[in-house]
């Protein structure tokens, strides 16, 4: 499986896929990085004047609502359309979703119109848009991705597509395959925007695998491998950031191969 | 008092208090990991469809209008009154206040109708927001903080909150008190968003402390030390950035105690 | 040469030209910390309520439509023709002209009703407003800036500017001179937003170079020289990027003499 990683990897670098990003404010800077870091050539374009036509050149989109406001929401809701209609994969992150209702109902009108692809999101947030969650206090989570696994399986299977949980450990789920990631570091959690660098990611792994569940699973395995590596060379969150981009540039086999800590699982 | 900025952090880091911020794009993923950093949760969120609600989820609000525009001032505004309602804590950071009437106006505005708990900003910003400077030229100070001393005391005076002056020497002033922190290194000035981030984590003390002129103290203390700790081991503007968020993320009693240079002074 | 390069950045540092900022959400951050390393003062601003204003405290301003919309491409227009008015220099950056017909558009109406003192895009951008490329595919070039020469000529005498193409060697033109800049480094294609950072650098030296040409030669010079130190001490594109700030606030005579490559050629 990590063979399996490794060859998606190097299928980003050399076919630089193009991946649009309709994303929050927060993050722009570091899902950019990150995803040329990876191999990939990011796109942010949000105007309702171009998005349908951008994502015509597009190899993956995201969707992310993390500072969602109409004029963007109108935008996500086009590309999203443009997307399906010309068969470009969608990675959709519900970004503070349960936090308030404009965030679960953008989001759950996304799953129903847009039909992601694949859904990612923190086990707080993947719970709201399945309807079992009380009210989240802002985009972190408050659960654990286990305590998220029936709701992600249940949204599965409404929303066909895979939803993919990040947390200690990542639970990706289709509607026949269910994974456990149990890479990653604490540290993660003290930078802003590693889990939508996960979603960007994923999107880049989307666009040169056309499974999406495998998809998932690889990035979810290289993104906190990633994380590993770059959490042992830190001294604190500041130095961690530019260790991860270095070390998701430098990634290798073998690296993989030795950290990888995936377990496939019956549904 | 360096025991009493301790406990404020270790309060922040055990409570990690809600930090929702409407600030400006140039800063957001830098007070965002400030903001983690030294252990809180912040958020963004600016669309006038869920400020409001948003605002019910905080411990503090920051409103900062570094790069405002119309929709943007609304929704601090919505989120402003509403935090008053609910006894949520305001900073207010008056950015490029001076700079144009557009900014001045709207800073004033802020300060009259929303009641902001704290004030903090440059010299030439609070000097404008008073109304005795002549323009200032863009978003750097061209006063020390001594020069607006006086404009901080009637500031504080006519809108009955706490004024917080940032420079070589900050300068914190309330109906009663005065402080100044003799913190900080002449590299945080070749950094940009280091006021923004002062007022960010002036919001998280503010989420733990309920003595406003404390939090605005113990937090310019915290910016201030933090700063040295990274300009000690930083090669430049540019290094100093990891580093500072690695010293906020390590800060402890000790060099809070070694470092700290606060005086209080009878007003 | 390298004299007259070192020559502005004293200029820089010692007169800290305000440049005005309407540019991406990606890269705001990125370009004011490259606008402080080197010794300026930038501000950032998009209101049509306050543009025309904010310009007049301006010593250059940048119009950058990375993530471009309808209100940001009104205020580039009220910006632009107020810069015009004042003798403000101005640099456009087209990014991502060529992509969709949006970015052409407006890139194309913007070098003819604000006439822009300096252009500065990647080999495909330029070929995209001189209307000779086939659709670009998202932000990143198709083309080496050798391809584009005949564009950029064309485009320099037809838009009466002069015109800076970034890539592995640097071309810029004006009506009557042409020169190659040979510096840089690989990695700098690894990290969002370097092209942006240098349309934010040559803003700078155009307030402190009243010879267009010049300033965009030496803008081009600096981002290289610094680009390369900077790669020499860097492990990946991480870690690139506060040496890059680093190297640009410690830049010095000696190192531009040493590592410019720069040839000056006959049109």
């Amino acid at each position: 499986m990590d063979n399996a990683v490794w060859r998606d990897i190097t299928q980003i670098r050399s076919q630089a896929p193009m991946v649009m990003n309709i994303t929050n404010y927060v993050v722009m800077n570091t899902t950019a990085n990150a995803l040329l870091a990876i191999g990939a050539s990011p796109v942010m374009a949000h105007a309702i004047d171009e998005v349908e036509h951008m994502v015509g050149l597009a190899d993956a989109l995201v969707i992310n609502i993390g500072t969602l406001s109409a004029p963007w929401v109108e935008a996500m809701f086009a590309a999203g359309r443009r997307a399906r209609q010309l068969g470009v994969p969608i990675v959709l992150d519900p970004v503070g979703c349960g936090a308030t209702p404009y965030r679960t109902d953008t989001a759950c009108r996304l799953v129903e119109q847009v039909r992601p692809t694949v859904i990612r999101g923190n086990a707080s947030e993947i719970k709201a848009l399945q309807g079992t969650a009380a009210t989240t206090r802002g985009v972190d989570s408050r659960h654990s991705s286990d305590e998220a696994q029936a709701d992600a399986l249940a949204l599965a299977d409404r929303a066909g597509c895979v939803v993919a949980v990040s947390g200690a450990v990542d639970l990706i789920v289709s509607a026949t395959r269910l994974a456990r990631v149990a890479n990653g570091h604490a540290l993660m959690t003290r930078v802003t925007g590693m889990g939508c660098t996960s979603t960007a990611l994923l999107a880049a792994f989307l666009a040169v695998d056309t499974d999406a569940f495998d998809a998932a699973t690889h990035a979810a395995v290289t993104m906190g491998v990633a994380g590993e590596v770059a959490a042992a060379r830190a001294r604190g969150p500041g130095s961690f950031q530019p260790e991860f981009l270095d070390s998701l540039h430098a990634l290798d086999d073998a690296t993989l191969g030795r950290l990888t800590r995936l377990t496939l699982l019956p549904r």
